[in-house]
């Protein structure tokens, strides 16, 4: 195997595998890139056993050759170490070739490194998925889902499918939901007939991971599901990761649909009084702020109190009160959390007493709540 | 006390002193900032027992009044909540006060914190210990020489004073010398007769510090020596710093001044190909490089092993070379640092043999120089 590749574009391509290289693995060979270079281009491939990225990189971009190829071949590249010397390099092309004994060989200007690779056999063989049917969905929405429902999944393994986002389609709506039982995101996406109904369990690192490869385009992106894997087909990338296994628990009788009382209040109000809070609330076990809505002064009052350090009384205008007087208590980082996935100008806040569960959502987005437990006032 | 202050200067006030707040005493009141106010302005003053560091704010700034005095008095505020606070506080004033039992209370727009604060008295009497008789140095020169030399000082306790920076000063020069007995810094800076002579060792720990509070002026800072400690007044900034008892091993010997083999080479390309080459030595214990000069090739061959990962050669090509062949191992990593502190387009490498230390310097500056001690080639 020999060839010169752009080094630019191939560190691109390297930015999307480095997601799936392994830092600790029983499998060493697992911790290098497979580099296979074939007839039509480029092949990248690194997994972790959960997840799997696939790169290829044809030999012309943009009627520009990119990648000259003086012969086939495969090896398994250290990945660390290879990614840190292209990322080094100084000049526009390297080559890349390969010795007896599973060497590989980079060169570049006045520089030349020798790796210990792998044999390419002694990779283990991942099927990607592909067939004929998959469903479509735009860049933008996917890194959305993402975004608004993840950090509500659950870090501890006590209930491994709780790890995960539920993603659910039935006849013309896809459902996602992520809850750790303190809180629940959920998000309502309308799409057209397009699949048979299925109901997943995707691991929330593999959606971290899938995020940060998707940028906002309204571009494609092709889903493909089957044995018990799922593939996100994003241009020449490919990312595969496994799903968990169990029944994601029905959520819907647990989140509310009527009101008792509501408020609206700025968006950028609401976040800079609960992140004040939350300086004198982390100083406790749960992170607890106090919420007090005073319908008659129009005003939320945010109150946290520490014995060690001291205590916070931040007091927020509202736009809108409908419902009486409340008092209740829940962790400051969850409405951080829940309004960092809102970000818009406007919030709305609903609540059933100081015991239910209360929700957060963007004013003009009925398809996306953010639910919190609330914790017992002292 | 009561105080209305500028929020934009305070934070100002507290970048500084937040470099001596320690994260873990055993004296729990050294955790906070003591927060003084007199009739002339705002006095603050951190102290971690190595660093003091005390600012003075006035009444105006540039004929603008940014502290309004309702009351004097003083108070030790939780330090870390306190600069936190008034960073995320969305304002331009804050009014700060004081009452029964050592609390304080910080008010800006509709926040309202208060604090658990510490009797004045229980904080340690530091006295800061300036006289009619100080050294004058530029701020530049100072951050320099810490920059050129600070990097070169011990980390581990073994030899306590080697921790420290050597400043000799005697006659009409100030000698600087910093070691870890692998590696040295020196620099030399002619200083008019300015002072008694004195020999003192200051932490590298307090140095670093200095100079995140040194910016690159011309401007002067007084230093004034006395009871084991050092004190650097820049403007309004006073920072102590308690000197290393002990004594400075005597360095001169050690320092060749002839040498057989010389090579100039630009600093860039140096300075890459050592960074490559450290890829690959890194996974070594002491991070080992082979250097090769071959003076008829006009060539300096960069070399590095490493059993498990591959091999790295390098080449660059020198601008002078004289004497003969060379080959030399040591630390990758020393070179990288001397180099950073040389910071210029040509620097000179001169050897005596594979077994002696050989020194890098700029090319236009004899006053600072890096030596390294090699290892043993295999």
């Amino acid at each position: 195997m020999k060839i010169k590749v752009d080094r630019q574009l191939l560190l691109t391509q390297l930015s999307y595998i480095s997601k799936a290289i392994p830092t600790k693995t029983p499998l060493p060979v697992l911790t290098g890139i497979k580099f296979v270079v074939a007839e039509e281009g480029l092949y990248l491939t690194t997994s972790d056993s959960d997840i799997t990225i696939n790169t290829f990189l044809p030999l012309e971009v943009n009627d520009t050759q990119v990648i000259q190829i003086d012969s086939v071949g495969s090896i398994i590249i250290p990945g660390k170490y290879f990614i840190e010397i292209i990322k080094k390099l100084n000049g526009d092309n390297i080559e890349i070739s390969t010795f007896e004994g599973n060497y590989v060989t980079i060169k570049c200007g006045r520089s030349e490194y020798t790796l210990n690779g792998f044999d390419v056999t002694q990779y283990p063989n991942i099927e990607l998925i592909k067939h004929d049917n998959p469903i479509h969905l735009e860049k933008q929405l996917l890194k959305t889902i993402i975004r608004q429902t993840v950090f509500s999944t659950a870090n501890s393994e006590n209930r491994p499918v709780l790890t995960g986002v539920n993603f659910r389609y039935d006849a013309d709506e896809l459902m996602c939901v992520a809850t750790d039982s303190f809180r629940l995101s959920k998000k309502l996406v309308p799409l057209n007939k397009l699949h048979e109904p299925f109901n997943i369990v995707i691991p929330g690192r593999s959606l971290i991971e899938l995020s940060k490869i998707l940028d906002d385009s309204h571009e494609s992106v092709d889903v493909y599901l089957a044995n018990n894997q799922i593939l996100f087909q994003i241009g020449n990338i490919s990312f595969q990761s496994r799903l968990l296994d169990g029944i994601y628990p029905e959520t819907k009788e647990f989140v509310p649909t009527t009101f008792g009382i509501e408020i609206k209040a700025n968006y950028h109000e609401l976040y800079n009084a609960f992140d004040r809070a939350a300086l004198i609330a982390r100083d406790q076990v749960s992170n607890v702020v106090k919420l007090n809505i005073l319908p008659e002064e129009g005003k939320l009052l945010i109150t946290a109190n520490s014995p060690e350090v001291g205590k916070v009384e931040e007091e927020v205008q509202v736009e809108m009160i409908s419902g009486g007087e409340l008092r209740i208590a829940c962790s400051a980082l969850f409405i951080i959390d829940a309004l960092k996935a809102i970000n818009n100008s406007d919030v709305i806040m609903s609540f059933n007493g100081d015991m239910r569960p209360f929700i957060l959502r963007d004013q003009y987005d009925e398809t996306t709540i953010q639910l919190i437990v609330p914790v017992r006032m002292e």
